[in-house]
């Protein structure tokens, strides 16, 4: 075989990633070779194809990785994202070109110089969200701006959701990642975005209340809330001037509403340890968020304290917050408990299958008409347990992969994915995997 | 003169300190050195009062500070309190009693057993709160201890308002400290406390909703919420078994509903920088939390966002948030332009007193008999321009020095007055100072 490529991190959203680069190696005359902490992971991920070598040695012990990547043609980090800068230092020394799905880190950014005079490509941003966002927005982006279109609105939603024909509980939702991101989601600083030329600010306590309501064909109805940091995207996606410039997060109409009784009552703080965990029952817990009072049941209390609709208090109630059962937890922060909780209700069950839903708005003027453009990308996971967010993450790293092999990425340098010569090949393919967009011109 | 105390620092808080002190020297035999960074300063303080010294040397520079702590009977840091560790390592090995006013910190902890060694007296605490509030509570709760009493419920209130004489704006508030205290109160963390045996937790954006009337004779009516740790008390006043134990800031009815708007919509956030700052005027800044609207103009958008009583919605207006007029300030937090309104429209006018108000409520049961008994003191600065905060602060502090060089505090090692050797002849003063509680027994 002429050539290798490393991959460095065999999990969850490694499966589709390996899987396409195993299916396009004899084509390409490629060795997948996988590496992971759990040797067998990367053994079972290959399956016994011979195109495919599970090698191990530890990738965070710099003598034992150096030979491995030396030997390689191309190096794809799916380790966690605090371990690239070491990876791509050795990328750097042995000149070997590098993909990560994750965001560009102020310390990558500062290695900028070093990667540039090594010649060598370091493509990062190249999953799902990062990626897929990036690279759809752009490829319609500058469609609109070749016809001459100003762009006056960008908005743009995602969401990791549980397929409908896998959605059997009153939340609409089930845990597809990691469900403790799920639960700090939003915390750690107000959401900013700008909106008609105006700059807006949304604090962590009203951010589940101002929501967009989304409808996508065909799937239903929607609702986004508003992602920290919308405004770094207007360097990002070259529009420094555009009036409103809004990202968020997507969820089933209704979660938000509910959800927030937890961001009201506080149940979501991760910043300290509940007193006397270990005789907690999920009712005391529950309480201990709201005043005291000698007689008014918890029930009651609550929507008297926290004022909500039946169908909120349902939802709440079918998570058993209401139960005398003991939590089970010798210590534990108010979120920890809580996603406790929420993992024992909303797990994925055996054969459910996930769904990424991605939505993008473009408003844009042309001559004296004014345009707006909606896209959807809806990707549901396999019968096979190749999940939709493995499918979206690991799809355009092995199609960045076969380009950059077969010369049809040529770029050097520390890259995102926001022009045409990274973008155009990686959705053409990307289509052709049933990974799309459907565009709808509603003005 | 046959002793000396060294006062370092002679900021606000030193006024009633150094005049105190100046006033029992004859009776004393002693010499009042007082050092500052700003060395007029301390010269002011003394007044050419004989048995005063000003000075002038760096109290942060080891070398400098040394001869100076050698000289003295006993040092008084009234610096910022993460100087204390430097001047009492200085007193450990020179073998001085110090006093702070500041809260033990974990640095001083950990120097507790060589402090033991050296034989002297390291006493903090000893200001108004941590203090006043200490020697108070612990007086009471022995007391009631004395006479076979059980304590069943504490709670205690502090502020620092502004006196009736000079209470004139819609917001009976004016800065009378440290005005960025103020906007940042109650952030970085939830309040915790217990209350009939249950632990509760208030989060920040429910803090200013969870209120504890209060009304002090002669005073009217005010309003406390938590305070951030009410937990650690059990410890400090030694009732681990207390059913409720409850600690909080003091503000005059009506504050806290308008301060919630604040903290509704994000104003009160010292995280991030908000953009384009040098073009924004009050009524754009207020804008920037509420959601986009094409037509309704921001004072009918405040009130549907987050609703309040006409009440509240004039005292925002009062404040000036609906003009058009700049900001006047070239970046900032949100916290830090709402403290620049704040300070416009709520600083002290020349003239104008501030006022202590301390609140504690005890409950106890004697035998089968239930008890209730308040007690609440009431401190308004002086004509003269001596604060009442100057005076709550320093006039224990000069107390403490006095008893301790008369031999009426003998005590050694890290201690905080909480028990009666140090908090009764502590008390005793403050009382012909003026400064005592009004007891009384409500059932």
């Amino acid at each position: 075989m002429s050539k290798s490529v490393l991959i460095l991190g065999a999990g969850m959203s490694s499966t589709s990633l390996i899987r396409r680069l195993l299916e396009s190696s004899e084509e390409l005359d490629l060795l997948v070779k996988v590496n992971d902490a759990n040797a067998d992971l990367a053994k079972a991920k290959i399956g016994g194809n011979p195109r495919g070598e599970a090698i191990h040695f530890d990738a965070l012990d710099s003598a034992a990785r150096r030979p491995h990547l030396e030997a390689a043609d191309l190096v794809v980090s799916m380790l966690p994202a605090r371990f690239h800068p070491i990876i791509i230092e050795d990328c750097i020394e042995l000149r070997k070109n590098v993909i990560t799905p994750s965001y560009v880190s102020p310390e990558l950014k500062a290695m900028e110089d070093r990667i540039n005079a090594a010649g060598i490509l370091v493509l990062n941003e190249i999953g799902l969200d990062p990626g897929i966002d990036h690279m759809s927005a752009m490829m319609m982006i500058d469609e609109i701006k070749a016809k001459g279109g100003k762009m006056e609105r960008f908005e743009s939603f995602t969401g990791g959701l549980i397929a409908p024909e896998s959605d059997n509980n009153p939340w609409n939702y089930k845990f597809t990642w990691n469900p403790r991101n799920v639960v700090l989601a939003g915390q750690g600083g107000a959401a900013r975005f700008v909106q008609e030329g105006q700059y807006k600010y949304i604090p962590y306590n009203r951010l589940f209340t101002r929501l967009r309501p989304i409808e996508i064909e065909g799937y239903g109805e929607f609702e986004g809330y508003a992602n920290r940091d919308s405004l770094s995207y207007k360097e990002t996606y070259n529009m420094q001037d555009v009036p409103t410039l809004y990202r968020g997060t997507l969820r089933r109409k209704g979660f938000c509403e509910s959800w927030n009784v937890f961001v009201q009552m506080g149940m979501t703080d991760d910043t300290y340890q509940v007193d006397d965990c270990a005789n907690l029952t999920w009712r005391t817990f529950m309480n201990s968020f709201l005043s005291y009072d000698q007689v008014m049941p918890l029930e009651e209390k609550l929507r008297l304290q926290i004022p909500m609709s039946d169908e909120v208090f349902e939802k709440i109630k079918w998570l058993g917050f209401f139960e005398n059962e003991n939590i089970g937890m010798k210590e534990g922060t108010p979120a920890q408990i809580l996603q406790r909780k929420l993992e024992q209700k909303l797990s994925l069950e055996k054969g459910d299958k996930d769904m990424i839903v991605m939505w993008h708005r473009f408003n844009y003027s042309l001559g004296d008409s004014k345009h707006e453009m909606n896209a959807s990308m809806v990707v549901i996971g396999d019968e096979n347990g190749e999940t939709a967010m493995s499918k979206t993450v690991g799809l355009p790293v092995a199609i960045a992969c076969e380009q950059i092999l077969r010369g049809g990425i040529t770029k050097k340098g520390l890259c995102i994915p926001v022009e045409e010569d990274i973008y155009g090949p990686v959705m053409r393919e990307l289509k052709k995997c049933g990974i799309e967009f459907n565009e709808k011109l509603v003005y």
